[in-house]
């Protein structure tokens, strides 16, 4: 019995490998009229990212998807995965150049990574860009003077200092930073330079392939007007802008970036502690503790100050941190005391502030988690 | 300008229309062709999830990619999603019944969402599966009295309680339970009955599309050659197992699963108490926060008793979670003392201790929150 059906196997996995190759061709065929695509956007100054006529060509694909018997969700996953391909080479075909008059770019802390980034966007966008970095500072003055916009991107805990030292600007030059705090920098840009000035946070790693559908976040300084053109700019480069106040999007930054950080430092700290065993526990984990392991490991793979700086920076991070420890202790005490009606009572009334929000993370965290599961192998 | 530019745009985007049209056409045949594998699997009692093979033919997809100029991570991550899609086909075509011998399956708790997946899988297997409820306790006698396998899947706070009031199995039935600890359940499951135990851990939520590459934790508990029938099933279903001591799984759990659960349950306590505005969160959220806030959100949308029973069952969890505080007290020493050394000296210490896993658990991650991006909409 084994041979026949071991036959018609191979005949059927040739048979996929075939409709494989056409996938292929395809494939190859999509990302080169993609690419075309490209071209005019970049001549006309198009942004990579049109968030409509990407929800249009999905909602047609998927109504064409289920009339064929196959599942909406499937095709639309695997067209939001080409087109993350295709934001990566559209990225390399260049951006046009929103702002034709500018001076010179200036990035102090250019060499870094973040900062570097925004060099490489810079020039693929066809600017005059240079880099400052702590060892040329004697040069600054030469660099900065026919500057037509400084951008700040070094560490946290120097960012006020290096602001303070720049030597006058350009009247006309924008003074921009990109630190993940708002206010202080801010108001340290605001006294140094009387021009216009930007304060900006981009809400991702440096590591990223593009900036398309990422999220940059505005905080108005001075003279809107003469800096619409980067915000311009930036949108080409595909982001999403989110505008708010600095003292707003610092208060974000200790609930969610600086807190996440601390504890996930302390659950890595308490880990080697309890001497775990990382091989073995990922023998044990699911796709969900396999995720979770892997968003605190991450954070050892880069570099302590980056880290130590953005906790270290807000003394109201503290304050949070402190009361974190509080409600650790409390939550913690219902455990020792046995006390399971009350920890179910604190956990009804935190579900209950979470209201629908719960179940709209669950489900997206589950999509996640099944995504998570493709990718394993063995 | 933007006259013929945007007719060259809408003549490209009939091309990736049609392009789109043979992509969905060469997922139909493949979707059948799959479906037709399956049919023959199924026959013949081979796992719907073949490693080898699904490596090799991802092995020769990314060469092929590559000679096309195309990215081979790009195929595989379309391939990958597209063999999620089959196997939840292949499940519903149903499976072959490994033991034609066996008695009824009794699964004790099968109305509940776990219980309930696993009597699912069993009638697709062909078994004869009966459900025993709290409330129908009274006919436990007469259901168990002609088991093959009676399945223990009740809440872990009255899973012991259970298996000591279970009516005399007969000799040959097996016994298993499918806790998410193992140590106690096993011991009770031993005391309770003289015929064959075992221990699962199945280490996935009941909301799984299917098995396929979701891991099953196995503690031997007596008789090997009895239920290796139910081993070879479960590979069959898709799963792969992985054999542990019931100790070194309820210490893995411990670090894992149950910190986790409390100290998720601690960030959401402590997100409601700061007044945290989720919705204004996730407007600033960077693709890791939002996943990180997603990852705290969907615990409260589930059962409190759940999270409860897993966290007070094992007192060692307690110890744990005490050593958890005085870290964070640790740590949050440094922080308040500006311990900027100390902090990065600790840091060191940890990434050291991580090793090698610290890179590979941000390269995991990285490719994870590229695919989150690649869900954004607007």
């Amino acid at each position: 019995m084994a041979e026949p059906s071991s036959a018609a196997l191979n005949q059927l996995r040739d048979k996929i490998d075939q409709a494989d190759k056409e996938l292929l061709e395809v494939l190859r065929r999509r990302l080169d009229l993609v690419a075309e695509v490209g071209t005019i956007k970049h001549a006309e100054g198009l942004p990579i990212y049109a968030p409509k006529r990407e929800a249009n060509m999905l909602a047609k694909r998927r109504a064409e998807a289920e009339s064929m018997g196959i599942s909406p969700q499937l095709i639309e996953d695997l067209l939001r995965r080409m087109m993350r391909e295709s934001y990566v080479s559209e990225k390399d075909v260049g951006f046009k150049r929103i702002n034709p008059e500018l001076g010179s770019v200036v990035v102090i802390g250019g060499g870094g990574k973040l900062g570097g980034l925004f060099v490489h966007l810079f020039q693929l966008s066809g600017y005059d860009v240079h880099i400052i970095e702590q060892h040329d500072w004697d040069n600054a003055p030469a660099l900065l003077a026919d500057a037509g916009i400084v951008v700040v991107s070094v560490p946290i805990d120097v960012t006020e200092q290096v602001i303070a030292q720049l030597p006058p600007l350009p009247k006309e030059c924008l003074l921009v930073d990109l630190t993940s705090i708002k206010q202080a920098p801010l108001a340290a840009m605001l006294k140094a330079h009387s021009g216009p000035v930007l304060g900006l946070h981009p809400m991702f790693g440096p590591d990223v392939s593009s900036l398309a559908k990422q999220v940059v976040v505005v905080c108005h300084g001075r003279g809107q007007e003469k800096y619409q053109w980067l915000l311009d700019q930036i949108t080409i480069w595909g982001a999403r802008l989110h505008e708010a106040a600095a003292t707003e999007h610092d208060q974000a930054m200790q609930l969610v970036q600086a807190m996440r950080h601390f504890t996930a430092f302390v659950y890595g700290m308490h880990l080697k502690r309890e001497h775990a065993d990382i091989e073995q526990l990922l023998q044990f984990s699911s796709p969900i503790y396999r995720l979770e392991l892997a968003m605190v490991g991450r954070l050892f793979a880069q570099d302590a100050s980056l880290y130590a700086d953005i906790i270290f920076s807000q003394p109201d991070s503290l304050v949070r941190a402190r009361h974190y420890l509080d409600r650790y202790q409390q939550a913690l005490e219902l455990l020792e005391s046995g006390d399971k009606q009350g920890f179910n009572k604190t956990f009804a009334d935190v579900a209950d502030w979470f209201g629908d929000f719960a179940q709209q993370f669950q489900h997206e965290s589950a999509n996640m988690l099944m995504m998570a599961n493709d990718s394993r192998s063995n």
